[in-house]
C-alpha cells in the first residue's frame, strides 16, 4: 500500500500548471460547474450567463480496491435498512418523538410534529422514495493496522453531488463523449494513422488568447477518447521557438517550458486553427514557420495548397464555363454542385465588362475581397462609388457575387451572455462539415461530418459568431 | 411553408424568461461555452476558472427538410472537388500566383510564395487533410419563388463550431447523456411510474439562490431525456403560494407567474433539495407547506419519516445491541453493516455514564449534535469542557462517536475557482449512492446508484464541498 505515501506523483510547478489548465478546462467543458458567487452588489442575472468550475482534485484519491468494492456491495443492505426504519412508526416515535430527540431539538421536533399531525389527521402515509448516500472514511488507527472502511453517516435527504461526481470521474478518466465532434476527429485520426506512428501527436496551431477554446478542446478530447491520439497546442510564436525538422523530415516539437511533455514530440498531423487571416502572422517569421511545418512529413490540415483552393477567387473561377468539369464528372455530382451556386464573376473579367456589370446590377450584388476575416464586403448601393475609385489593377482582388436572399421575417430570439436576449428577424446559415484525406497518386478518402446552423439578424450584412453578430443555432425540419 | 412566417411560436415575456433560463443553463452544463472576455485590466487566470455560454438561438431555425438533406448529400462531391483542386498545381499557380491573385493581395501572395518556395526547394508535397465546412443560405428572391439552397462559401481552414454546434442541437433536442445521474433518475422515475400518471411532474423543492444548480439540473435533464418526465422547481416560499391538494389528494402546483407551464400541474414525486436544515424553513408557514406536500398522494423523497430515519440519533440507536437485527437479518447483511460502524453512543446513555465515557475518551472522539448543517461538531480536547457546561437535559441531543482515522500524509492538489491550487495532505470520503422505493405493505424496490469521493485537507475537522472546504474527487483503484 506504498502508494498512499508516494501519492501524488512528484511533479514540477510547470507540470502542475499545465495539469491545472487541462483539469479546469475539462471541468468547464464537461459541466463540472457552479454558478458564480452572488454578492449584494451583483445580483444574479435573470438567466445564468456564466459558470465557474466546481472545486476539484487535480489527481484522484487512492482507495483500496477491495474496500471500494465492499462499500458498493454494502449499499443494498443500507437501502433496505433505512426503508424499514422509516416504516417503523413506533420505533421512530420512540426515538424521535416526545421523550426522545423532539424534546431537545427544535428542528427535529418540528419535523416529527408535522409527521405526527398527518397521522393524527388520518392522512394515509405516502409512497417513500429515498435517494441515499452512505459516507465512509478509510480507517487505520496506526500504520501497523490494516486499512478498513468506516461509515461517517447515511444521508436520506438532499444527497447531492451524484451528477457532478460522475463528471469528476470523467475528468480523471476521460469518459467517452460523442457526431460532428466524432466526424471531425475521424478525419484527423485517419491522417494520423496514415502517418504510421501511433505515438506521434497531432499539433493544433492556435491563436494566442483564443476565446473559443472549448470548440477546439472538445475535438482534442475526442481524439484521445476515441483514438488514443494526443494533441499538443502551439501558437505560431511558440512554434518559431520549438518546431524543427529532422533528417527524415519528421516534424519535432520541443516543450515550450519543461513540463508534462518534457520530451520533444513527433507530429503526425498539423491542424491549423490559426493562420487563416493576415493578423495571424505577426511577422515574416510566422510565414517561415508555416513553411517549416509544411516542409515536414506531417499531414497538413490544411496544406497551403488546400488553403488556397478555399479562396473566394477559386470559388469564382470554378463557376466559369467548363471549369468545374475539370475536377468533377457529371456522375460525381458536378451539375448538382453548380445548381447550388449563385452567379459570381471577377471585377476584372472581360476587360472591364466585369466592373461595369457590377455597377449595373449593384442592387442585387455583394463585392467580396480576396482578403479573409469579414467586415470588408461592399453591398448594393455602395458598390458603384466603390468601383469608380478602385484602381483597375486591383479589380482582380474582388469578386462580384449575386446576393442570396433568404426568406424574410423569420423571427428568433438570440441570447448572448452579458447582452441578454433580443427578438429580431433573422436569417440562418447552414454549414455542412466534411473531411477528405488525399495526396498525390492516392485515392481521396472522404466523409460528410455533420452540420451547423448559425443565425443572425437579417439587417446585419455580415459578421460571424466569434465577432458577436451571429449565434449558434440548430434546425427544425419542416416539410 | 407557412411555418416561416409563423415562426417562432407566440410566447409571452414570462415564457421567454423561463425558456431563456432553461436554455442558458442547458448551454452552461453541456459545455456550450466560451471563456469570458479578457480586458486589459483583467488578465485571464493561469488556468480557466469560469466560462460564459456561447451565443445561442432560443428556438431552432426552420429549414426545409429536402434542402437540408440535399446539403448533406452535396458534401461528398464538395470534398472530392476541393481535394482535386488542391492537387492541381498548374491550376492554382495560374489562379493564385504571378499574374493572378498574388499580384493584388499580399496575404495570398505570402501563402502562395511559401508554397512555391517549398516546391522550388524540392520538398515533397505532404499528405493533405481538409476539415471542411460548406456554408449555405436559403434562397428565395420573391415570395412566389420556391425556396432553394445557395452556397455562401466553402471553408478549407479552421472550420469551427462543429463541436459547439452539436451541443446546440442537443440543447434544442435534448440528446441523451449518461451512471450516477442515471441511477438517481431511475429512482425518481420508478416513483413516478408508481404514481401512474405519465403526465404528472416531479417537483424539486429547492433553496432560493442555490449555487449548485447544475448538480440538480443534470438530474432534471436525465429525467426528461431517459424517461420523458418533466420537472418543476419551487422554493418553499413559492410553494406556500402555489401548492394545493385536490379532493383526491393530488398535489397541484399552480404557476408562480403565468409562464411556460401556464396550467397547474399535478405532482407525482416531491424531491427535496431543500428542507434538510433549519435555515431552510424561514417561518412556521414553511413547515406547514412541508406538511401540505406530504399530505398528498405524491411520493415523498424523502418522506418526513425517512428524513427522520436519517438522523444521527437513529444512527446511534441502531448501533445498540439487537437494534440493527430488528430491521435486517444476518442473511441480509446485518453483520457486514455493523462491521462498517465505529462506536457511537448517546451522551445521555446509562444515566450519565455516556457523558462520563465521552470525557474519558475525549481524545479519540467527536461529539455530534442532532442538528444538521455542519460546523457544530465538538472535537477531542474541546469535549470535556463542553460536556461540563452542557445541561444534562440536552445530552440526548448529542452523540459521541469514535473518530475514524484515515491514512495520513496523502498528498493532493485541490483547485478552487478563484482561489487557485493548494498542495496539502488530505483525507478522502467515499460516498455510495442508492435508492429505495417503498411503502406500507409493499416490497422494497432498491438499487445501488454510483458513488462519490470528496477530499479535504486532513487538518480541517469538518466542512463540505458547498461550504468551500472540500473538493470533488474520484478514485484510483489500488491493490
Amino acid at each position: 500500500m506504498s502508494v498512499f505515501t508516494s501519492w501524488p506523483p512528484n511533479l514540477t510547478t510547470e507540470q502542475l500548471d499545465q495539469l491545472t489548465v487541462l483539469a479546469t478546462t475539462y471541468a468547464l467543458s464537461h459541466s463540472l460547474l457552479y454558478l458564480p458567487p452572488v454578492s449584494s452588489q451583483n445580483a444574479p442575472p435573470p438567466a445564468p450567463e456564466s459558470a465557474i468550475h466546481a472545486p476539484i482534485s487535480l489527481i484522484p484519491a487512492p482507495i483500496p480496491r477491495r474496500l471500494f468494492s465492499h462499500a458498493l456491495t454494502l449499499q443494498r443492505a443500507y437501502n433496505t435498512l433505512y426503508a424499514r426504519v422509516a416504516l417503523d412508526v413506533s420505533f421512530l416515535d420512540h426515538v424521535m418523538g416526545h421523550g426522545g430527540v423532539a424534546d431537545v431539538d427544535d428542528f427535529t421536533s418540528a419535523l416529527w410534529s408535522a409527521w405526527k399531525r398527518l397521522r393524527v389527521d388520518g392522512v394515509p402515509q405516502p409512497l417513500h422514495l429515498g435517494l441515499f448516500r452512505s459516507d465512509y472514511l478509510l480507517h487505520q488507527p496506526t500504520s501497523d493496522d490494516p486499512i478498513s472502511l468506516k461509515q461517517v453517516e447515511f444521508n436520506t435527504i438532499s444527497s447531492s453531488f451524484g451528477p457532478l461526481s460522475q463528471r469528476v470521474a470523467g475528468m480523471h478518466r476521460n469518459l467517452p463523449i460523442n457526431d460532428t465532434t466524432k466526424g471531425l476527429a475521424e478525419g484527423l485520426a485517419e491522417a494520423h494513422r496514415a502517418y504510421d506512428d501511433p505515438d506521434a501527436y497531432v499539433l493544433f496551431v492556435v491563436q494566442p488568447n483564443e476565446r473559443n477554446i472549448f470548440d477546439q478542446r472538445l475535438l482534442e478530447y475526442q481524439l484521445f477518447e476515441s483514438h488514443r491520439i494526443r494533441v499538443v497546442r502551439r501558437t505560431f510564436a511558440e512554434l518559431g521557438l520549438t518546431a524543427s525538422i529532422s533528417a527524415s523530415r519528421a516534424l519535432i516539437i520541443a516543450p515550450v517550458i519543461p513540463g508534462l511533455n518534457a520530451d520533444p514530440v513527433e507530429i503526425s498531423v498539423v491542424y491549423y486553427r490559426s493562420g487563416y487571416a493576415p493578423v495571424d502572422y505577426a511577422s515574416p517569421a510566422d510565414y517561415a514557420t508555416r513553411g517549416l511545418l509544411e516542409s515536414s512529413r506531417a499531414a497538413q490540415c490544411p496544406s497551403l495548397a488546400l488553403q488556397l483552393a478555399g479562396t473566394k477567387k477559386v470559388q469564382e473561377v470554378l463557376t466559369r464555363p467548363g471549369m468545374l468539369e475539370r475536377f468533377l464528372t457529371q456522375e460525381e455530382g458536378a451539375a448538382a454542385l453548380r445548381g447550388s451556386w449563385v452567379r459570381i464573376w471577377s471585377l476584372d473579367a472581360d476587360d472591364g465588362a466585369g466592373a461595369e456589370e457590377a455597377v449595373r446590377c449593384a442592387h442585387e450584388l455583394v463585392l467580396k475581397p480576396q482578403r479573409e476575416g469579414g467586415g470588408n464586403n461592399i453591398y448594393r448601393d455602395s458598390i458603384p462609388p466603390f468601383v469608380e475609385q478602385l484602381p483597375p489593377q486591383e479589380r482582380a482582388a474582388w469578386v462580384a457575387m449575386e446576393l442570396i436572399r433568404p426568406p424574410r421575417s423569420i423571427g428568433a430570439y438570440l441570447v448572448r451572455s452579458g447582452a441578454g436576449r433580443v427578438n429580431v428577424h433573422v436569417m440562418s446559415e447552414l454549414g455542412v462539415f466534411g473531411w477528405a484525406l488525399f495526396g498525390e497518386g492516392r485515392e481521396v478518402k472522404e466523409k460528410q461530418a455533420g452540420w451547423l446552423v448559425r443565425t443572425k439578424a437579417e439587417d446585419v450584412n455580415e459578421g460571424g459568431v466569434a465577432a458577436g453578430f451571429g449565434v449558434l443555432d440548430s434546425v427544425l425540419l419542416v416539410d
